[in-house]
């Protein structure tokens, strides 16, 4: 018996929808169906599977104002028919926790979050994509719902999942030119960079969107601080390979803790690999003080594993360049894919199959 | 002609909510009208006044995943029926384009927005309570509305304009305790600080709360990369006097340019004080390194100008205790205020009557 309760009306929509699925010959559709639960009155109430619709909210609601949220990332996947699998579904949990905790928002209770998450996916499996490096992408969340203007913590709030169909972040050998920015920051110390909070995300809006007209793919951001280290790429955890050694910046209260690059670092070791996690210098690896840097590579649930081609400076300037993706990269991108996909041993009990 | 188009219902809703506000004995009521205005294919459309009315949006909305969003905060005084007053609105105009670029949010043509708040505040005159220290505080905002959970910036946002009545922050002769936040930061160097991004309140949310459960009222942010400079409250400006001269904190990129806060260093300043402003280390004032402080306080469009009864340590210790408001708070809290309500003479242009 699971914490979730599914409306009659979700079933329904289902059934119809998939008359209409049918009947198209191009391209995936989302699940017609989310997640909603409330919390009111100090406690959070059932959370139901419910038909896709809108919020209907008053404009003073919290998070329209002070950004009250936070989120997480993950994937269902269902490649030949096997599945669906989720990976590493307890530790997007405990990081929800975490970030709930940091951003003053009530604590969902485990079993709502999990069986939330696995009624989901085992009602969304004709919408997930039979096909390796596709997936469904899940998005569970909470706003700040309360209706009022100040500026303080709010006392209602949605816990929601809706989920998307996931392609590729980008295409197969293809390397994301880094945009490396020296001015502006992502978020400073004491803040929420290691929560998964939607206020991470403004600081960043116009930089990238003028890096991805200058032909980047994606912005890599330095300490707040001191401008001085390596922190995270947009939405994604940094390393490098210099010397056979692979390099992560050592987590700190802004940086996000990946749960990719918890599962690249374990699986880099056990293939014999040296990984260090270390303040990384920005000028160590620019100004090869360090010796000479031959890969790198980003990781976050969206992009799995992704190949960086080099770093540029706004004067142009290009740092480290590699064209192709690297041995290394390639070789944990392959092993990572292969074990949430379901098809290679899971040795660390990973992968969980949805029933 | 303004560039704002009135739909007859909101005159109907204007019409009908006033009988039935006639029939209400105690509290005010807010206004039943708001303005509404997309942005979408490119550019602004026309704005509407139209009846208050929840928003209906997807759940992958943009803004409540990446949170690009940004406000203002003004006040309408309507006190002994003279008015309405409305106080620089130019100048919240100005900062609401410099937060839009800084969240790479579209700029909203200057007479849409003056246009929209002058009319506003016109047909929402029988709403602002007559009343000394009383107001209609008005809320302009804009949020991502376009659909999608790409983290990039949208393609899509709404402006709104709500009302809601204010009544004084504090009670006459209070002061308010603040409390002295040593761990964490309220934004980073190189972040949106300086902006009025809905993504600045998000770090304090759980400290605030904290604070206010130990009996303070506000919090003080040091800067995030040393803890070492006084930066501002949550969502005011800070001041202190020491021997006379006037100190607030010199503008750096994560200080909102306070428009209450400039207005109080013209004030002073034509008063005759000395006023400095300056990097002020928080050991300059706890440990008096500096001299004797006589008076602090804040100050910001809600609160006016707020005396501040002392800075309090998580152990317990405070500073600078002052029980009641001294003579330089007093003076340019009752010169402002009647400047605002239109009691006083308007040397500066500051006003400007909605007509």
């Amino acid at each position: 018996m699971g914490s979730l309760q599914i409306l009659p009306e979700t079933l329904e929509v289902l059934r119809n929808h998939k008359v209409l699925r049918e009947k198209m010959i191009f391209g995936h559709v989302d699940p017609p169906i989310m997640v909603e639960c409330d919390f009111k009155n100090g406690s959070w109430q059932t959370p139901q599977l419910v038909p896709y619709h809108n919020l209907s909210l008053d404009p003073a609601t919290k998070v329209f104002h002070y950004a009250q949220g936070i989120f997480e990332g993950m994937k269902a996947y269902y490649v030949d028919e096997k599945g669906p699998y989720l990976f590493r579904p307890e530790d997007n949990y405990n990081r929800f926790i975490k970030s709930s905790n940091r951003l003053d928002i009530p604590e969902i209770p485990k079993d709502f979050f999990l069986d939330s998450i696995n009624e989901f996916v085992k009602h969304s499996i004709p919408y997930i994509p039979n096909e390796s490096r596709h997936s469904l992408y899940l998005r569970p969340f909470i706003i700040a719902t309360e209706n009022g203007l100040g500026a303080s913590s709010a006392i209602e709030f949605k816990f929601i999942i809706i989920g998307k169909v996931s392609k590729p972040y980008l295409e197969e050998n293809e390397s994301a030119a880094v945009y490396l920015e020296r001015n502006y920051s992502r978020v400073g110390r004491g803040c929420t960079g290691s929560a998964k909070a939607i206020s991470n995300y403004a600081s960043g809006m116009l930089i990238d969107r003028v890096a991805k007209e200058n032909g980047y793919k994606i912005t890599l951001w330095l300490d707040s601080s001191e401008g001085r280290y390596i922190e995270e790429l947009s939405g994604m955890n940094f390393f490098c390979v210099v010397e056979d050694i692979i390099y992560t910046p050592l987590l700190n209260d802004s940086i996000l803790p990946g749960i990719t690059r918890d599962s690249v670092i374990t699986l880099a070791r056990d293939m014999g690999y040296q990984v260090q996690e270390k303040d990384i210098e920005i000028n160590e690896l620019t100004l090869l003080h360090w010796g000479e840097c031959s890969e790198m590579f980003a990781c976050g649930t969206t992009a799995t594993v992704m190949p960086l081609a080099y770093l540029g400076e706004k004067d142009g300037t290009k740092h480290t360049p590699h064209l192709e993706i690297g041995p290394v990269t390639e070789k944990l991108q392959k092993a990572l894919l292969a074990i949430q996909e379901g098809r290679a041993e899971d040795r660390y009990g990973w992968v969980t199959e949805v029933s």
